[in-house]
């Protein structure tokens, strides 16, 4: 592999949607005015051999996601990634994560693996100087996980959740549901979903949140705003495209802006 | 490579955004239910490496946009793709297709490689028995390369194209405009853009256009409609996604419904 063989990796299809979520949000957020201004990408969905992330962490399933990540992470690596971010909050559970990152970590990969994770309690530190009390929304594996109530108290944030019949309403209705959820219908999301995602962000509200994480890379594509009345919208998926791009060809970067959608 | 290991490749890159809006497709296109239901992917793009497709047809750089086309299908053959597609247009043209065409034979590929020229052409034949003349909007590469022309005719179609001014109003203005061209700004389309291209259409329809090709994968992100008035509008990244299906997967392929969007 040469330096012009050097690619941008995503790990998609887990969802599927949200692969392409992260895709389109790295075209979003570069400096380009035409197709060879952009980044060289490669995006990799193997979504019928990574197992549901949240059945995994509540003991559904016992087979751990965290195999196939790995393979698609080497596949990705094989043709020329350098730098490479894996569009799914909840596969950055410590149980899925510390998996795959031993086995990339013995296979001696030189791979840069962005963690979406602390990449977002980073920018929420420094785009969001103001705000203490962060509310994360997510599906009910992410909840269950508590990985980032954890590490954004590490941060000196005060976190806010839903509480258990609110979670599962919400990763019942927004994201599963089988006939509306963002799951099977992404563009447009339906008003149902929409409906629940926003109900939601409400209770986090009341609760007094000043930022909501959206901490499933399904939920931004329901709530496309990066600010609603006064509260701060984080999508971790974009701030993990700004990254990559950040770590690839910083100067492709675009400025960041609150006003934008 | 086993089977387990087989995907549908996608060039992407030729533009960025239509390698996305392909793979977008492929997943509309599939009967799923659950993440795992959908298909083994892999989008490949390197638009720095693809040399414009349209200024090669017209002589402005004598780079063949080809030998990148090449290298990215042999990519994803190397990592498991078993049928592979390319989401442009102009890149089917006979003095770029012949070229990547032969070097896929003389390697001894056995990727199977979809024409959606020629599928698309299929797909108005079997789709709109009862159309007799055509309209093809395109850039001005493909509109010079007159690819489709020739093999609508073959299978005895009349066809329509745009004249010259009407050709370069096109290209200029609704796809390479660099403020709000399609090129630059595709999620959403902007209203200039959607208003050139809806020109096109109507241009073609006085003409006695019965069915329009949507002939550039950027044209089909500004008119989603299946049907405009009383005109199919087919777009042939859509007739892609679905041949993909079908060769890599037929029992997942969706029904044809003319009434979607």
């Amino acid at each position: 592999m040469t330096q012009r063989d050097a690619k941008i990796g995503i790990v998609g299809g887990a969802g599927p949607y949200a692969g392409l979520d992260l895709a389109q949000k790295l075209l979003q957020q570069t400096i380009a005015k035409t197709d060879q201004d952009y980044l060289p990408t490669l995006l990799i969905s193997t979504p019928g051999l990574i197992e549901d992330r949240t059945d995994f962490l509540l003991g559904v399933n016992e087979n751990n996601p965290a195999d196939a990540i790995y393979n698609n992470l080497r596949d990705l690596e094989k043709l020329g990634a350098t730098v490479a971010g894996i569009a799914c909050n909840t596969a950055h559970a410590p149980e899925i994560r510390n998996v795959f990152l031993e086995k990339l970590k013995n296979s001696k990969s030189k791979l840069k693996l962005v963690d979406m994770i602390s990449e977002t309690a980073d920018f929420l530190s420094n785009a969001c100087p103001e705000v203490n009390i962060v509310g994360v929304l997510s599906t009910i594996g992410t909840w269950k996980a508590g990985f980032y109530p954890t590490l954004l108290e590490k941060y000196g944030f005060n976190v806010i959740t839903l509480n258990e019949k609110e979670q599962q309403h919400l990763h019942n209705e927004a994201l599963f549901n089988p006939l509306y959820g963002i799951k099977v219908q992404a563009y447009p999301v339906s008003a149902q979903a929409r409906e629940a995602l926003i109900e939601g962000v409400n209770n986090l509200k009341k609760k007094g949140a000043q930022a909501i994480i959206l901490g499933c890379t399904e939920i931004p594509i329901g709530i496309p705003e990066r600010v609603l009345g006064n509260t701060y919208c984080v999508d971790p998926g974009l701030v993990l495209a700004r990254t990559l791009i950040r770590e690839f060809c910083n100067e492709k970067l675009l400025p960041w802006n609150w006003n934008e959608k």
